[in-house]
């Protein structure tokens, strides 16, 4: 019932859209031993290195144009600095700033030449405790999609979405339907038919942008797109092969929700990938959302298949942008479910 | 060189973008033997039968929540009636009236109700003679996404693109960017860099709409969607055992441009429709279209295969919105390219 | 140590082998509810039906030329009546009689026409109490290799193997190499060095008939081909999509043992069917067995996932060849392992 | 009628085999260019190097334990040194011996050592002129089939068949059915009935070695066992980004004979390579050969597109196992047809 009248509120406001955000566009993610991380992202996942230093590692997929999608720094604790949004062009920074006033947002400006490889940025926290950067400019690379001879591992193609545990997922869409126009595409409710979870995107497939009930602020997990399923099983046999079989926290299944093909995957800091391949077009004006239960087993997995405790439990940090501190987490305001029990 | 600027005023154009179009949305196609197209299009390639009657056909992809993207219409030629573009909203359709009236197009009201399972829509010849149909609202089906027991054949999931052969691709293409608002991914110059043929979207991958330099206006296919390679190797497989290997044209092969791994047949009316997976996604605004020479072989087969003649030299006849008469076809406004050769 | 004399024993034996045994040739299973086994094994995995009648279900994959690979027969329980292997000619029937006697194994003749479509045969109870059948004539019928219009769920091509839980693996191994020349591929040994499960061939790929230490003898599975990895992730989609998600007991996953791509499914009596993919060539003369050890996780899952604890616990029942009773089950002779710990 | 004759005597033999073939083994290639052999074999289609000295580069397949499946020896002149196949134990290759002196074929011992990493070897020169190489012995090495980091371009599993132009298919065949008891799995006869040509095997699939009417004896290819379709698409990609599309010479397509799904490949010396997946059991004792009509069309390509006239017209020189010099081609006795006209 709630659902509709905000959807169509979405729509409504899409036309008079003041933030022209184009898509997920990058974590920043910290690490605690590059070498490591090296030989988990490069050399089994088969991310491509554009560039890396002593401190830092810039990966990008292998249809990517911009310099990177994932950055990775070293430093004494593994945590999230910030998740990054490119938006369509860099006047539309002005405009999150003015957001952020207005919803009085901790921000802060990152100029151009502060960031290696990209444009100025724009750092707030958002009103669910998340770190948010955005963007317009990244240094371009060449896009080695048709470089299939460089093709490792997954074959990963680009970063495709974020995935974020928050205590209040309601107010969490809320404020990115209303303010950052992200629309859903599918959503699950609890009997009340309050929000559980749900589902958002601007670039016209599920999502950009997750939210799931939990503790937190948490980044539960990054998403990237592959080329097809045989990548997804081949890396499998790669990470098998590399002696790396214990980082595959869950999968390969397909989604009940997304109808996506996944594999979860925690990388040496205990950051979780997700390989994802395969879900459908979104962008029509009178898209319908689809409503999940709490309770359906297949929206969680298709297959059946139950997912390990750890891919509930644990999930990466957020630092707060200004402070550099670690956001406190907050108990979950709904009940948990896992797709079989109440815990 | 001409690009650029071209390009630089798409995107400008993009801010105050006055007409919302999401996609490419379906084709009504004549064929003049329903059941030999039900053979081909239900049997064969496994569309999904939403409807049918004695002198119509509406058919779907697995994913689609529209209820057809492609109407086939008995009739005693084959031709193409119209190419319809799905918009964001109803009142768009206003706004291309007034785009008929500005630029002197013939147009004409298809009311809700005129036509089945579909609302209002507004059809105008565009500035190269295509019978173009806008409309925002067709009656709402299940997905099937998820219904993979009922796939069949090559697992179709939507509608991708429509191509056409234009005389003038330049003026094409200015008409359907300024106008329209269609983006351009990539494109083909011959050496005095004129515009040779050109790929755009609005949707954000590859294409929604091209034009190639030919005798023209002509349909040249429509491109639809599949799941992933598989299902396009099966689906040759399966047209074999059926005896109909010989509306296989070409492929399979991997295109250079576009990046997509593709199948292209003809209906038994010789329509010709594509079988299309994996391109990639172009919607950032700093995107950079892709330039290829027309003499450059890889662009059409990035595996280096010859299309056979009847690929070039073979299309579907447009009728007039207004008249229901064939649209006369133009000459080339540029030289003619078969890969290895001029003809 | 133990295992390289009879390895090469068993190479001299191939030399004077008696019988020539082609393959696994089919299983008799008992089921207590045809329309629910149609359901399962027709409609969802994609067996195509030779012939059925009011109690028996005659099924077959796409490319074999022999009638059935597995005959449902409705009973009051479910249970293995029988496991059949082809020999290479009639004449081997008789030297298996000989066997029988020499070893004094319970053993009787089904004359040709006792049986629908299927030759003289002879049954035997083995030492280890398997219900073993041998035929060398089966009716002939199509292959539907090509006809891939008729290729449903997991495009099953043909039976490859059945594998069994014994209480003594030496033995039954010793016998089933020594007296039917069954050779070894891989194997699974504990800390002392004592067999605790091999799989071995006729055929020259991974195996025909395998044996787990387990309280037994009861079948385990039975294990078909498919083409490629996609059928196998269709069919679990197809099996979700009908509301069979919970037939799906364990994968998709590799298995370390085989190399294959395997899913275990559970049929509505609790038979287990693997569907299988991707071993390797084992027919060379100085082939060399891979030995595993019981402790090894990756053995059982290359990718490290768990088997469920059914998979290890549960298996079919087989019935006594003379009496046509339930074969008493014995305890295991070796420690039972789980691929993490000790039960 | 001929045939089925044949094909009895052929059981009939098998039973009383003197000599116990395994399957082919390895091909000896000259090459002019070992920097380009490599570049083609082990960069693009990703063999495995598991040795090379500056006048040869010995190559194996994923799955093989043994040394090598093809050797590439530096020569002034493109040509085939020998086809080797494999024998199930030493003491087969006295049997050949006495085969060669029974059949006046020219012949000789090559003693272990004199070829490195392979035991003694008898090496003749067979009734159509082919040079033949039979070895029970290759020094082992680690299969590979579990190092999925490992793999490349077309994931090569093992050698499978070779394929030679005759000039008379019949003779060809009945000596390698009735001296070495290769049993024939599909054929192909011309209006008369007359054999052009045959597919025959000993390890269980469609074929260790085929014969094709033709100007001959000439090696038309070797076949390389693929793990699954994708990796076909795959090493295509892979070919055409390294600026190697020019290699591929036929395919990907799917064979009517045989079922497999293949792509054919000319190395820097013009020696034909293909890559093959997919065909089927043939070791059942009452196989029956598949027929076709040198006029089906889908014999060739199921899907129904043309092979170009280098398949047909171009093939590789053999030596003479004594002399060393080429041996000479005699015209084929049969018409000879491509699949479209007669030429």
């Amino acid at each position: 019932m709630f659902f509709k009248q905000n959807y169509n509120k979405t729509i409504e406001r899409q036309d008079k859209m003041s933030v022209n955000i184009t898509r997920a566009g990058r974590a920043v993610l910290h690490v605690t031993d590059l070498e490591a991380a090296k030989k988990f992202y490069i050399d089994a996942l088969g991310f491509f290195e554009t560039e890396s230093t002593d401190d830092a590692l810039y990966l990008r997929g292998y249809e990517e144009q911009d310099h990177h999608s994932i950055l990775l720094k070293k430093a004494e604790k593994p945590a999230v600095e910030v998740m990054s949004y490119k938006v369509y062009s860099d006047d539309e920074l002005d405009k999150i700033e003015q957001i952020a006033k207005k919803h009085d947002l901790p921000y802060k400006w990152v100029e151009k030449g502060e960031q290696h490889a990209i444009g100025r940025a724009i750092r707030l926290q958002d009103v669910s405790g998340m770190p948010l950067e955005f963007y317009a400019e990244m240094k371009k690379v060449d896009s080695l999609l048709q470089r299939y001879d460089l093709y490792r591992g997954a074959h990963i193609q680009r970063i495709d979405h974020l995935n974020c545990l928050v205590s209040d997922v309601q107010k969490a869409y809320n404020f990115c339907n209303e303010v950052f126009g992200f629309r859903c595409s599918e959503y699950t409710e609890d009997d009340e038919g309050q929000l559980w979870a749900i589902w958002t995107h601007r670039k016209g497939n599920v999502h950009d942008q997750a939210f799931m009930n939990g503790d937190g602020p948490l980044l539960h997990h990054i998403g990237f797109w592959l080329p097809e399923p045989a990548a997804l099983i081949h890396v499998c046999d790669v990470l098998a092969s590399m002696g790396m079989a214990h980082t595959i926290e869950r999968g390969p299944g397909r989604h009940g929700l997304s109808n996506a093909f996944f594999l979860y995957l925690r990388d040496p800091d205990g950051h979780r990938i997700e390989l994802y391949f395969g879900d459908y077009f979104t962008g029509d004006g009178d898209f319908e959302p689809k409503r999940w239960s709490v309770h359906d087993k297949t929206r969680q997995t298709f297959w059946g298949h139950e997912a390990p405790d750890s891919w509930f439990d644990e999930a990466s940090t957020f630092l707060h942008v200004i402070t550099g501190e670690e956001v406190k987490v907050e108990k979950a305001k709904l009940e948990l479910y896992k797709p079989d029990f109440t815990i």
